[in-house]
């Protein structure tokens, strides 16, 4: 289904007609290369953060969260190379004026108007701010490019305030900004995006161990939330595409209508990132093996995904066209621990105030653990295609007959299934349904 | 016990030594008004916000989340007053060359070096950066001074999405920044924090009702997550402070060790946003009531809190410190909801591996579902104070019985009773514990 050239913009049109992604600013024309996420958008990407964070920091026994604020000290990004290397090569057209990524340009003119472009020169991609009532070099400093060097930062903090041990690891997720040129692909790539990322600390020799194990961990991660595995591969880096700290690097790549593309990269950094920030701040940034008395800077495994990248992953994954009683029938089949509301409460008619009011009184007593809709609006066809178009797992239904039998009609979303249950069961019921 | 003047160096010691708060970029000398959540601090403000989003946006029916980005078109701050009126006043001294806020100095010299001081000029507290390859007016753009404008310029899309009816609210959590000359009181102003915004919309003449409920509604917010109604009070704003859009704003505040502050503000803003962003987009951002068949601009009250100073209230008020078996200790007596562990499971003996393996078993059935630590690094007493000093409810201890009589001893943090259970119902104790 991803092949179809129209998903693109079918899931951009459904994702601003029911609430999940809008364009930023979008009363001011839109603000290139930003997102914001509307009632039903904020609340799967909650719930995908929070699935990273419960199978990485609450379900290990070796992984810190921590969260470190994005305007850092200017210092962290000479030591991490960005100040001097995170570039981009643009030329500008003579004539037109635009200006162009040069690796995206065949020869010397401009692929637009033709003119002329001028000599390439380097574009640094990180976006810069001052601190403080003076706009000169000593108040300059970047919104971080990466979450990453908030963590190695930290690394002494956190090992010797949790007392850990090697190996342990460091997540994070947190906003991170580039000034892009080529933006593409809806919530691809974004100036404003956010990262889930976690630096994994080992010690040398034991570093490719680690980093296939953490390749295989997250590449599982992805289809245990639901991303079909035909649609999930493995793409290791050639020597020439690694960054030049890193002894190795794959990517894990998801099928989208505009070809496969990287999901998350699973890097091994090496000592690349301790050691630059041990040198420049003057600290011995190593760790001390109690067991070997050995002393040493510990390697580094990165598994750094993209929040939004993934969210569009699983909704494009989670697609689903069919035809139902002769009628397109439009689903978001999301695993439950994303959908963003787990029930909704559809009253079968919006006159009986009775009927109305029992509606309102289930859902109510759901709210407490369950984010849940009461809707009216519509008739109840059209109500279930609402829901089944935000992905919603479970529809309860209130008819007139639930007045004398007290019971109703939950409906699942993917088989369509009707289970008719006691109306003081409902929570129950939903209890054992998300119970996994 | 906020009254006591070394509070605040005891907190302070208390966040880096325990992992809960550090100085944001420490290896580099730190970043000024910055900080960085460490491993427990991160779980701490993780709790807080999920208390914050569970309590207004599931529990409720009338108030849906959104998650705007933090880069906005610059029309947004034109239209809002931040671009020619978010200002402070600041003088320079001529001598020293440090510069003050005029509301801070009383005359004309330097309050530090007694220099002359130059005129006083505005200063414009946003946080600018460009966005794009060329640094010009064009590409100006600001980081965002208050997440509240990300909800005003959604109104239309969240109307329409979600078929809302006023009233209505909408809620949002985020980063903000500000470039604060005076900054102070550990986390209490910093130049980037997390607010906790809803905007909620409401007919013209029933804004003074809502606005009342609002104050009520948040003040009691803070007291069932476990603030202390002694040190909370509503300050309501003289005419003369109020803001030139609103109409009124109380502030909930807390008294800390350096005086009664600001948590939260309600203000009623009218509608004077929506108004703005209309004249300035050129679109019609009102609503229709089909009721009554009028069409308005909604007025707004604004419940608008911090989330960095509410962890530091919450932290103040669960500090404890008293005498037991002629020793001091020292606890967080935090709401069971903000504990940033639920649980510790520690063994008597670590040199006994069996035992070590019961605990390890025990701390790994609760890691779904629970955020817990297994900690065998040091004495039982030791141990239990790491616990009692960030706040976890319970510490399950394995003992050389637990081996025979398969029973643990559970520890209340806050009565230091001890109930004695069996190993297999350590997780339903746990659940029942935690059920509210």
């Amino acid at each position: 289904m991803q092949q179809q050239p129209d998903m693109m913009d079918k899931l951009v049109s459904l994702c601003k007609r029911r609430g999940i992604i809008f364009q930023s600013s979008e009363i001011y024309g839109g603000l290139a290369a930003t997102w914001d996420y509307g009632p039903i958008g904020a609340e799967i990407k909650k719930n995908l953060k929070e699935a990273w964070w419960r199978s990485n920091v609450y379900e290990r026994d070796d992984i810190e969260g921590i969260e470190a604020a994005i305007l850092m000290h200017p210092m962290t990004w000479m030591a991490s190379g960005h100040v001097s290397s995170f570039e981009d090569t643009l030329a500008d057209c003579k004539s037109c004026k635009k200006r162009f990524k040069v690796e995206n340009v065949t020869g010397k003119k401009c692929p637009e108007c033709g003119g002329e472009l001028t000599e390439a020169r380097q574009f640094n991609l990180m976006l810069k701010t001052h601190l403080g009532p003076i706009e000169d070099e000593g108040s300059l400093t970047y919104l971080r490019p990466e979450t990453a060097q908030g963590i190695f930062v930290n690394f002494q903090n956190v090992v010797n305030s949790m007392r850990r041990k090697i190996p342990f690891g460091i997540a994070q997720i947190g906003k991170s900004f580039r000034n892009e040129i080529t933006t593409r692909s809806f919530t691809f790539r974004s100036r404003e995006f956010e990262q889930m990322e976690i630096e994994y600390f080992v010690k040398p020799g034991t570093d490719d161990e680690w980093y296939h194990k953490w390749v295989e961990e997250r590449f599982v991660w992805y289809a245990r939330f639901g991303i079909r595995k035909e649609n999930l591969r493995k793409r290791q880096h050639e020597k020439k595409e690694l960054a030049h700290y890193a002894k190795a690097c794959t990517d894990i790549e998801y099928n989208f209508p505009f070809g496969w593309s990287e999901l998350e990269g699973i890097a091994n950094r090496t000592d690349f990132d301790l050691k630059q920030h041990s040198r420049l701040c003057g600290k011995e940034l190593d760790y001390f093996d109690e067991a070997t008395k050995e002393r040493f800077i510990p390697y580094v495994i990165e598994p750094s995904g993209g929040i939004d990248r993934a969210i569009l992953a699983f909704l494009f994954d989670a697609y689903r066209e069919e035809e139902v009683k002769g009628e397109k029938r439009v689903s978001l089949a999301l695993h439950k621990a994303l959908a963003p509301l787990k029930a909704a409460v559809l009253p079968l008619l919006r006159n009986r105030p009775d009927l109305v009011e029992l509606a309102k009184n289930i859902a109510n007593g759901l709210r407490k653990g369950f984010k849940v809709m009461y809707d009216d609006t519509a008739s109840i066809g059209r109500l279930y295609r609402r829901q089944d178009e935000i992905g919603t797992p479970y529809c309860i239904t209130v008819d007139v007959d639930s007045l004398s039998d007290r019971k109703v009609t939950v409906r699942d979303r993917d088989s369509m299934k009707q289970d008719r249950i006691s109306v003081d069961t409902v929570k129950a019921y939903l209890v054992d349904k998300f119970k996994d």
